[in-house]
């Protein structure tokens, strides 16, 4: 059995994927790395979904652009080769689920392009220094996600809802999550929303869209985030022929520190 | 008539107050130059005074502390003279107000300790300038004030609530608010609260202890922050045998430039 306390680096974290012995979610392992989305396309629908996330940076904030066929990101793991070294992969197909691979070897091809994508384990890490309490994790849950009514700003083929996800904080926790989540533009920042999710197309909170429903105190607003599954719902809509992405949790650790990502 | 467009100096709005043209409240005036509430007090009070203060810095940001008797503030305002250089003040004796004069020349004791302190009109004009309505200003009002539930550390004979003043935000904009101010953190930084007003003890919002109400439309959230009448309401709690302050709104026009307080 895999000891999980071992992983305390990126590369750490990457080998256990490569040999195999890492294939559920990376929540928690290398604290202070930053983890990653990932998105895999084709270098025919990579330049859509390149000003895709140009235009829609709070959901989809890139870290890494890969060259085509080139399976390292250079700038955020120079040693890694995202073909193994996450712990599990979803392979799509016009909009369809095909397989759900530990490795994507057998499907690589020499034109695709990968992007890495910030994510919310960053900021969280930063709430949890600072004393906010963070409910999803408190609960080992998957944090609530929820379709907005917010269109993002459609590129080419890809357009789609902004997802948020939510945590629900005490109104002073909630205002100091704004000033530490803004530190952090390149992982999704400050909050998009709080209190008042009607307004954003969000009718119950405890059937979020994606992810596990938490409980809301009657002294805590909900308070929403911009997040990394906006580009994987756009990659659903547009339906492309084939895209790769990260299964949920299981994402790819960086060498990146969270530390070098805030800003301030 | 007073052109009150020519006072655009903090040197001019006191000149205009020191030979009794400019007799009322000074919002707007010298665009750009920080305003500031101001307490006075003998010598013997302003230890404690002092100590309350630095105790509660969000409701009570001391931007000049005076030398006993000095009329002068030297680091925000070398040329003024406080005892003329606001239009209104209130005279107190024993928490009663007893004259509220033009000038306070016949009141000046050598004792006297002349508190300066930060005032919300400079992150109102940065909320301004960011975009951010703000309904008070819109609508030509005085800000709503409220006492909370929460208390201030006491510090000797100063003790009482913290008031609050507050402003309703569509919920981006509160997001953005709190961004803006925390970079204030001299007058009054980020909110202390924000959307459940309950919490704090306030129970109905079209009722201000201080100030005038303002509407708050079905999708804003009512947002809180630290205000300078906090101070004055200690003052009248302690019922120092004498003390002197501005009259609400008539406050003390620095050589400060607001940029100059912001951080980051």
């Amino acid at each position: 059995m895999l000891d999980r306390d071992i992983l305390i680096t990126g590369e750490s974290v990457r080998q256990a994927c490569r040999c195999g012995r890492l294939v559920e979610q990376t929540s928690g392992l290398a604290p202070g790395f930053a983890q990653a989305n990932l998105v895999v396309l084709p270098r025919d629908e990579a330049y859509d979904f390149l000003r895709f996330c140009r235009a829609n940076p709070k959901p989809c904030p890139l870290l890494d652009v890969t060259e085509p066929g080139d399976p390292t990101p250079r700038q955020v793991a120079p040693t890694a080769d995202l073909r193994t070294d996450l712990p599990r992969y979803r392979v799509w197909e016009h909009g369809q689920l095909v397989e759900e691979p530990t490795d994507i070897m057998r499907w690589w091809r020499d034109d695709l392009v990968s992007f890495v994508i910030g994510c919310s384990f960053t900021f969280e890490a930063a709430l949890l220094r600072a004393g906010v309490p963070v409910r999803h994790i408190e609960l080992g849950r998957n944090v609530p996600m929820y379709r907005t009514n917010i269109p993002c700003q459609p590129a080419g083929q890809f357009h789609g809802p902004l997802v948020v996800s939510m945590r629900p904080l005490r109104p002073a926790d909630a205002i100091r999550a704004v000033q530490i989540t803004s530190r952090y533009p390149s992982v999704h920042g400050a909050p998009v929303h709080l209190g008042l999710p009607e307004q954003i197309g969000i009718r119950d909170l405890s059937h979020p869209d994606f992810g596990d429903a938490v409980p809301i105190a009657d002294d805590e607003l909900p308070v929403f985030w911009a997040c990394g599954v906006t580009p994987q719902a756009a990659i659903m809509s547009a339906r492309p022929p084939f895209a790769i992405t990260h299964s949920p949790g299981c994402m790819f650790v960086t060498d990146v520190l969270d530390e070098t990502l805030a800003v301030g």
